[in-house]
């Protein structure tokens, strides 16, 4: 029997909720045991386990390395939340509006540290491996942050910059989490290789959907307002495309409205992206990372249960309304 | 021939300058170098590099970790510039002033990864206790920042406790840096916590060198304005022992004068220290810490201008007045 994706989640979620803080300083910990209990879709420790258990092994051998993962994209999200002055995250105060900017700051770093010991345990001969391959991710997903708030003051972002952009920030992390399930397993280079990109292609479609949610989403399933985006002038690949389409006249009126912040201004943006067939565009790019994604999976070298779990879950990309 | 303080000090910078950092993205990596290039003593390197040398191993065989020490000391520096609001570093505006706070905040994560890459170079079989040294550290250095801001808003903070906060913020990475020399350079446990409690004793007397510069320094020397610590209510251990020793009429005009900020403030906490004979308690503590950083030096087996080195070093920080 596989192990079906709400048992790994209850599975991280039980190693997440097991880890020994330190009674003191107190400031230091309980933001960082806030932060992981919040919630999520665990979906990086799940890819790295459930990679590790399609090649034969328990998914106990790469525990701690999943939990590092997800105190690592913790990290990032904390940090982010920071520059972005972002005042909720999953329905919850953001650390530095529960307590204040500098243990936002402190127990991020902290979060970083703790995620690489995590990284450490149990690694054995393939601690160099790991680490390398954690490192460089951190680093990518350092400069795809850096490039997203470089992408505020320009106008001139194109699609392939944006995808590239995400890639980084978003896309990594989840090659990463595959390709970290199959290193631990021992699996040849190849395999690790299939792995990653088919994390990688699942991460673009994964945040490609995001990006789309966050405009056509349900507002009751998606949990977050919807035109958020659209609102901040962010330069999705939606509004990228738009641009790119559209006549003088339709340029100047976006242009028009950057800088303001209305439900008007969303409502006459999604007439706009509507008129120049935006939406497809975007549903074109997400089916085609999809598709890349499940592509991967011929190199892996798994079949029946264990290929379709991973199949699904590129599928389940298309459809998520979350 | 030795290598002299200096020579140290220009190996070092050669190293820090020839850290080959991608183009883009440059707002990420351009504060890195303006960071690392502000200058310093460079002396968590230096010791490391040192003690290398004295067990009779080439200093080459330590300076990616030295530099990797060196990146995450320059790291903590800029996030705790950033939570304290500092707007100067070495005559320099600070990264958060000369960039902005996302700069600042992701510039030094990336700084924090760049440091583990670092000292993960070259380790061999050594890799796993070069990074359990690394990370245990750098988790105490959080912990000692949190104490730091923690006692900002507490008027109850014992001696004991200042100097467990300094030891955490301050002297566990002079440790660190003397024991990973030691580690790399093969020598035993016991040789190895000889010079990680020599590099923490003589963190304790630089940073208690520090504190007393900042009120009894020569300006001209010391680089800032003396009193910073007196005018920011900064519970040292000069405050700590003046409050300690203080009838209730002085006790009530020190705790009067919290929150002000004039140079007749100065000028009256330290009328009120020396009625109180606070400074020789403070020199008092720099003179032991010293003398202990000094006797641990027994158990590490060096001797002549090897042993002398150190001793110099301990001795220094006695005198230093910048």
């Amino acid at each position: 029997m596989m192990t079906t994706e709400k048992e790994y989640i209850a599975y991280i979620n039980k190693a997440l909720s097991e880890i020994p803080y330190p009674a003191e300083p107190s400031g230091l910990y309980r933001p960082i045991a806030y932060t992981l209990d919040c919630g999520g879709k665990r979906i990086r420790p799940m890819l790295m386990l459930a990679v590790v258990e399609a090649l034969g092994r328990d998914k106990g051998v790469a525990i701690n390395q999943a939990v590092g993962l997800e105190m690592f994209h913790n990290f990032t999200l904390l940090h982010d939340d920071v520059m972005d002055r972002a005042e909720m995250r999953r329905g919850n105060p953001t650390v530095h509006v529960k307590w204040n900017e500098s243990t936002a700051i402190l127990s991020g770093d902290a979060m970083l540290t703790m995620a690489s010991q995590f990284m450490m345990k149990g690694c054995g001969e393939k601690l160099a491996d790991v680490l390398s391959l954690f490192n460089k991710t951190a680093m990518e997903i350092y400069e795809g942050q850096q490039y997203d708030m470089d992408f505020e003051s320009r106008g001139d972002v194109t699609a392939s910059e944006y995808i590239e952009m995400i890639r980084l920030k978003t896309s990594v992390l989840l090659g990463c989490a595959c390709r970290m399930g199959a290193l631990i397993a021992g699996a040849s280079h190849t395999v690790q290789e299939a792995f990653y990109d088919y994390g990688m292609y699942l991460g673009l479609a994964f945040q490609l959907q995001d990006d789309w949610l966050d405009t056509y989403g349900d507002p009751a399933k998606f949990g977050k307002n919807i035109g958020g985006d659209i609102l901040n002038d962010k330069k999705t690949l939606l509004l990228i495309t738009a641009l790119n389409r559209a006549d003088s006249e339709q340029k100047a009126r976006l242009t028009s409205l950057f800088g303001t912040r209305s439900d008007s201004k969303i409502v006459e943006v999604m007439k706009i992206y509507e008129s120049l067939d935006v939406e497809s565009e975007c549903r074109e790019r997400i089916n085609d990372y999809s598709a890349k994604a499940i592509a991967c999976l011929d190199k892996t070298g798994l079949s029946g249960d264990d290929l379709n779990f991973f199949i699904n879950i590129a599928r389940q990309s298309l459809t998520r309304k979350s």
